[in-house]
C-alpha cells in the first residue's frame, strides 16, 4: 500500500537548490547521503545540475516514470509543480512547502484546491506543511531533517514535523532503530488513518508510534485503529487534551462529556495503547517491539538493590499488577545458589555483589516459574557490579517467551549496558517506575487482544413509531423534546414507561388519575421549564381526587406567578412507580465519535462527584456491564451496607436499547434517563424522566 | 554539627586492607583518591603499610587526635574497633559491616550494645550495614563507592546503600554536583532527623533529597523536618508505600487510614516535596537548587516547536497551574520581533527556523511580565537550529529573579547544550511534562513557604471530666467506649449532645422521654453490639408515651432473639435533634505520626466512595477548613442543587475539638463521630452518635 509514496523507484525534488541552509538541498542532499538506490531527479528551470547530479526544467524532462515527488517551492508555485508531476505520471506527491491550510482562509482554499487536483489525477498528497519522509527499509530519507536512523521495527506518525526531529535526535542517541518516519502536516489528502493502514501492512513495521493533535473523521479512525491493533500495537500520544474548552451544553450527560472522554473511549474501544507523556510513547513501543507479550500481569523482580526492588514493588502494585511469591521449588532452588543474606521472596533479591552468573541463575529459574508472567530485573552499578558482562548475562537468559525488561540505574557506568541492551532487543529503562509503566502497557494490550467477541444485541423495536414523533417534532422547529414525547420514544424502543397522559384541566386530570389508578405522580409540562422542581412543578403520591385537583391548580397558580411567558402544554398524571435505586443513563453525540453513553448513580453522584462513566456506541452487553463497574459507586449498585443489590443486567439492557435507539436515528443530540430507576433482580425498571434534544439539522 | 563525621581532621579506617576488592581496601584507595586533606590512619594489626601509608595496629597508636573512624571489621570484631575508637578520642564512627538488625535478633542486640557504647562514649555512630558518606566540600570519599562526584549544591541522605551507587552514576553522567550523600544505613544511633539538621546547617547544600523506606520517629520526624523545610527544600521519595498492608482497624476512620495517607498528611505538615518515583526526586531537586522560587503559578511556555509546545500547556492545565496570555503590550512586542507566521499566545511559537537571538528576545521580554511567574523554555533539534548557542542565550537571557526551566527534546544533537544548561544552573528535562511537573513542585513549597501561620486555638473544656470517665472505663478493661460514655466525653469537650438517659425499663424510659420532651429517639446500649442498627436496635421520631413502650419492648425482645448472650446495659432515651447534613468525624492514631484527624460526608460517601480527607493534629482553623475543601463532596457542604449550604465553620471548630481532645488523651486510639449533624449557619451542630477505642496499655 502507498508504494508510490513509501518505497518509490525514482524520486524528483522539485525545488531543488543548490544553496545549503535551503529546504530544497537539504531534502537533495538527504535522498542521496541516505544511501536511496532509487533515481532521484532534481527539478529546478535555472541550474543544470546540483550535487553532480543533472537538474531538469520539469520532471517530465527526465523522461522516465517518477513515482513521487516532493514539492518544496513557494506556494503560488505550488499547481505548477504537481502539474509537472502529473505529467510524470507520479503516484504520490509530498508537499513540504507550508503557508496553506494553517495560515488563513486563503491558504485553506489554495489547500482545497491541490488536493482536489492530486485526488483529480490519482496522486496521493502527504502533506502540505510536512518535514517529509524517511523509511529505512530502502535508505531514503525523503525529509529536511538531517538524521537518517538504523533501521528498525518502530514507525512514526507525527502530527508534528518539529517533534520528528526530537524523535530522530532521541533515536539515534539511544541506538533505537525505525522502520518509517512520517510527518502528517496539513492531511490535505492523507490522513492518519491512510497511513495507519499502510504501516498495518507494512513488514518491518513491528509497533506504530504516533503523535496526533486531531483526527479527520472519528468512526473512520475507530475503525481503522481497532483493524491495525488486532495486527500491531498502536501507541498514541493525543496532545490538546486539557484545553478541550467544553462548549455549553444542555443536558447533565453532554456537560459531563468532553473531547478528552471522547478520545478516551475511542482509545480503548480501538485497542490503542495511550500514551499520557513523550518518554513513555518510547518507552511502551520499546517494549511493545522489542519483548513478547506476557500471558497474564504477575511480575517477578530480580534486583541487587533493596531500595529499588521496592520502588518497582509500588509501582507493580500501585498499576494493579500483580506481585507473587516464586513457587517453593523454585525459591529453594534459587535460594541454594545465593548467599544466606539474599531473600527470595519478591523482589528477589540477589545482593548488591551479585555477578552476571547471578543474575542470570535467578533469572534463567524465575522464568520457569510458571506463576510468573513477566520478570523486571535491576541493577545499581555497585562495587562489585559489572554492567556490561550482566547486561549479556541477562540477554542471553531471555528465552523470548516471557517479556523480560532492564532497569540499569546510573548514569556513565551503564551506558555501554544500555546499548547492548538496546542491540539485543532488551527495553530497559533508568528508573524502576518506568520499566513497570511499560510492563503495564503490554499486559493492557494482550488483555485487549484477548477481550470477548463484540456482540452487539439488537432489541425488537418500534422505529416507525419514533420517525413518526420525530418528524413532527422536527416540524415543531424545537431541538428539546420534553419528557412527554422522550417517554414515548423510549416506550417505541421497549423501555418501560408508567402509564400516564396529558392533563389540560383539573377534572381532566382526575379522569385520568382515576383511570390508572392511584397513588399518581403529577408534573408540569412546559417547553420553556427545564427544572420543573424548581418551579414546584413536581408532586408526588398523590392518593385521592382531591389531591389531584389541588395539585393541579396550585402547579397553575406557582407557574403563572414565577414563569408568567412560559408557554404550558398541560399537567402530567402518571401512575406512582415503586421506589428503587436512581441512576442516570444518557448519550452525547462527540462531533468526533458520535454517540457515547453515559452511566452514573442519580443526583449528588453525579452532579457533584462526578462519578460518571462513558463507552462509545454501539455498545455490547460485556460493555455495558463494565460501564457499571467502572463508576466508583459500583459497590451501591452490588448492594452495600445491608442494602440489597439492584439488578445490574436491566441497566445494562438500557444502555444497550439507548445504543440502538441514537445509532438508528442521527439527529438525537444529547439525551439523558435521570432517573431510571432500577430494583432487586426479577423487577421492572421504570423511565421516571426523560429528555432529549435534536441537532440543528 | 556533626563535624566530627562531616569535616573530620582525621580519619582512621579499621579493617584496612590491601587486596584490592576488599571492602577495607576501596574505603582506602576512594579516601586517598578522592584528595581528602586530612590525615588518613589505616589500621590492621597484620601489615605495616598500606596504598604507601604507614599502618597501625590500634587507632591510638597513630599518637593523634582521630575524629572519625570507619569501621570495615568482621561483626564480632567491631566491639574491640569501638574501644580503639574510643581510645583514640574519636567523635564518630561509621560501621559499614553489615550483619546486624538487618539479619536476625542476635544481630539486632548486638547493634543495640554497639549503640550503647557509642553513647556512652559520646561518639556519634553512622550505620551500621552502609555504604559511608561523602563530602565534596573537603574532597572526602569515606564510602566504598568509587565514584567522586563533583562539588554541588545537592546532598543526599539515602537509606538504600545501593541507590546511592546510581545516584553517584547518575551525577557523574548528569554533571550535576553533589554537596553530601550520606547511606544512613540501619540507623542504630543517627537518625534521619540527626542528619537532617545537620545538613540544614551546612552552608553547601541548598537542597536536601532523601529516599527513607521508615523514620525513626513520627512525631520528630515532622518537628525537624518542618524546620529544616523553613531553611531549604528537602525533597523525599519514600518507598513501600502500597504495600503498607492495613491493620485491622474497627472504626471507620481506622479502616480507612493507612501508612501512605500518613507520610502524606505528614510531609503535607512538615513542608515536604514529594517525590513519587526517582526520576522525579532528581528533577525537583535540580530545580529547586538551580533556579529562584516562583511568586506564583503563571507559567509561560516559548517554544519553535508546535507539538511539544501543546503537550507542556497539557500538562501545566493537568497539575493547576495557569497558561496566562502575556500582557498586549509584551505580546505585540515579541510578535513585532518575530516572523509573521509565529504565534504570542501562551505557548509562545518562535517557530522552527528560531535562531538563538530571537529565543533570548522572547525570553527577556515574556520575563519582564508581570502576569508571568516562570517559564519553560522548549527546544526542538530542527534543520536551522542551533542547540548550543541557544542554550547559552536563555542561560544569558536568565536574570535570575524568575525561575526558568529547559526542555531540550532529542538525544546525540542536544547533549551539549544540556551540560551548558547544567554548568550555568539551568534545570534542563527531556520531556516537556517532566520540565512543567518539577516547575510544578517549585510552586508548591513556595507556597508552604508562604502559608498562614499556624494558630492552634485552644478551647475552654471540662479535662477533669473526661479524665474521670476515662479512669472508669479503664477498669473495666475494655477498650470500646460506647456512645453514652463517648457522649460524656465529647460534651466535656463543649460538643452539643442532646439531652438524653439511660432506661432500665419501659417505665423508665416513658420517664426520661416525659422530662426531656418529645419526640424522642432510642437506641440499645450494649458493648457487645456495635452495628445497633442491624439488630433493630435504633427507634427515630417517637412522639409519644404508648411508642415509647412498644419501642422499647420491641427492642429487648429482638436482641434477646437475636443476640441472646450480648450483655444489655439498657436503652438510651434521647431528644430527637432538628435534621440536617451529616457527616463523619474521626480520629486515627497512626503508630507513626500520632492522632490523624479525619472528615467526610456521611453514610455511603465513606463507606463507598471513600471521600474523605486527613490531616494531623493538633489542627488549626485554616486546615480543618482545607480537610473540607479537600473532600470531592465539598460542593454540597457549600449547597449545592438549589440546596442551602452548611455552617463550614462549626465541624471546622468541631475538628479542632477533637484534635485538642486526642492530644489532651494520648489513650484514645481511635474515635468516630458518626453522624455529626450540621446544619445551615447558626444553627447548633449535633453529635447524634459516637464510639471511642482506647489503646491497651
Amino acid at each position: 500500500m502507498l508504494d508510490g509514496l513509501l518505497c518509490p523507484n525514482a524520486v524528483a525534488v522539485i525545488g531543488a537548490s543548490r544553496s545549503p541552509g535551503k529546504v530544497g538541498y537539504a531534502i537533495l542532499s538527504n535522498l542521496i547521503k541516505s544511501g536511496y538506490a532509487g533515481k532521484i531527479i532534481p527539478v529546478n528551470p535555472k541550474v543544470n545540475s546540483i550535487l553532480n547530479l543533472p537538474c531538469y526544467k520539469n520532471v517530465s524532462e527526465a523522461k522516465i516514470k517518477v513515482d513521487l515527488c516532493i514539492v518544496v517551492v513557494p506556494p503560488p508555485a505550488v499547481m505548477k509543480a504537481l502539474e509537472s508531476a502529473a505529467a510524470a505520471g507520479a503516484e504520490a506527491v509530498t508537499i513540504i512547502t507550508a503557508g496553506f491550510k494553517e495560515v488563513d482562509a486563503a491558504g485553506a482554499d489554495h489547500e482545497k484546491k491541490i488536493a482536489l487536483y492530486c485526488r483529480k489525477h490519482r496522486m496521493r498528497l502527504l502533506g502540505p506543511n510536512c518535514l517529509g519522509l524517511i523509511n529505512t527499509a530502502n535508505n531514503m530519507n525523503a525529509s529536511f531533517a538531517a538524521q537518517m536512523p538504523k533501521p528498525g521495527s518502530i514507525s512514526v506518525l507525527s502530527q508534528s514535523g518539529a517533534l520528528c526531529t526530537a524523535i530522530l535526535d532521541w533515536s539515534e542517541g539511544r541506538g533505537v532503530g525505525l522502520a518509517k518516519l512520517i510527518s502528517i502536516g496539513n492531511k490535505a489528502d492523507l490522513s492518519e488513518t491512510d497511513l495507519l493502514q499502510a504501516l498495518a501492512q507494512d513488514d518491518q513495521t513491528k509497533v506504530i508510534v504516533a503523535y496526533l493533535e486531531s483526527i479527520s473523521s472519528g468512526p473512520e479512525f475507530i475503525r481503522i485503529a481497532e483493524e491495525v491493533s488486532l495486527t500491531k500495537p498502536l501507541v498514541i500520544l493525543k496532545a490538546g487534551t486539557t484545553a478541550a474548552g467544553g462548549k455549553a451544553a444542555s443536558s447533565h450527560t453532554g456537560s459531563l462529556a468532553g473531547a478528552d472522554i471522547a478520545y478516551g473511549a475511542a482509545f480503548k474501544r480501538a485497542g490503542v495503547v495511550r500514551s499520557e507523556n513523550f518518554e513513555s510513547l518510547f518507552d511502551f513501543a520499546t517494549a511493545l517491539s522489542m519483548q513478547p507479550l506476557p500471558k497474564g500481569k504477575r511480575v517477578a523482580i530480580i534486583t541487587n538493590a533493596g531500595g529499588p526492588g521496592i520502588m518497582a514493588a509500588d509501582a507493580v502494585e500501585t498499576l494493579g499488577m500483580e506481585l507473587e511469591a516464586p513457587t517453593p521449588e523454585i525459591a529453594q532452588d534459587i535460594m541454594s545458589n545465593l548467599p544466606a543474606a539474599a531473600s527470595v521472596g519478591n523482589p528477589i533479591d540477589v545482593l548488591g555483589d551479585a555477578a552476571p552468573d547471578r543474575y542470570a541463575m535467578a533469572l534463567e529459574k524465575i522464568l520457569a516459574d510458571p506463576k510468573v508472567d513477566a520478570v523486571v530485573v535491576i541493577l545499581t552499578p555497585q562495587a562489585m557490579s559489572d554492567p556490561d558482562a550482566t547486561a549479556e548475562a541477562i540477554i542471553k537468559a531471555s528465552t523470548g517467551e516471557k517479556p523480560v525488561l532492564a532497569c540499569f540505574m546510573g548514569g556513565s557506568q551503564i551506558i555501554n549496558a544500555r546499548a547492548k541492551f538496546v542491540a539485543a532487543n532488551v527495553p530497559d529503562y533508568p528508573s524502576p517506575e518506568r520499566a513497570v509503566a511499560a510492563l503495564k502497557a503490554m499486559v493492557d494490550y494482550a488483555s485487549w487482544l484477548n477481550r470477548p467477541p463484540r456482540i452487539v444485541t439488537r432489541f425488537p423495536v418500534n422505529r416507525h413509531r419514533v420517525e413518526r414523533i420525530l418528524s413532527r417534532q422536527a416540524r415543531t422547529g424545537r431541538p428539546e423534546i420534553g419528557e412527554v414525547e422522550a417517554k414515548e420514544i423510549l416506550r417505541a424502543y421497549d423501555f418501560n414507561v408508567l402509564p400516564g397522559q396529558l392533563a389540560r384541566s383539573s377534572d381532566d386530570a382526575i379522569a385520568i388519575a382515576d383511570r390508572i389508578g392511584y397513588p399518581v405522580v403529577m408534573k408540569i409540562v412546559s417547553p420553556d421549564i427545564l427544572h420543573k422542581s424548581e418551579f414546584g412543578g413536581v408532586k408526588l403520591n398523590l392518593s385521592k381526587s382531591s389531591e389531584v385537583r389541588d395539585a393541579y391548580d396550585l402547579m397553575i397558580l406557582r407557574i403563572s406567578r414565577k414563569a408568567p411567558s412560559a408557554k404550558l402544554r398541560g399537567v402530567l398524571v402518571e401512575k406512582m412507580g415503586a421506589s428503587g435505586r436512581e441512576v442516570i443513563l444518557g448519550m452525547h453525540r462527540d462531533p468526533q465519535f458520535g454517540p457515547m453513553l453515559m452511566f452514573g448513580l442519580g443526583g449528588i453522584f453525579v452532579e457533584v462527584m462526578k462519578d460518571v462513566s462513558f463507552y462509545l456506541a454501539p455498545l455490547t452487553h460485556s460493555e455495558a456491564i463494565q460501564m457499571l463497574e467502572n463508576t466508583r459507586s459500583y459497590a451501591l449498585l452490588r448492594g452495600a451496607r445491608g442494602e440489597a443489590g439492584v439488578d445490574l443486567n436491566v441497566i445494562a439492557s438500557a444502555l444497550q436499547q439507548i445504543s440502538q435507539l441514537v445509532t438508528d436515528f442521527p439527529q438525537i443530540e444529547e439525551m439523558d434517563i435521570n432517573p431510571f430507576i432500577v430494583g432487586e433482580i426479577g423487577t421492572q425498571p421504570v423511565v421516571a424522566d426523560a429528555r432529549m434534544i435534536l441537532s440543528g439539522e
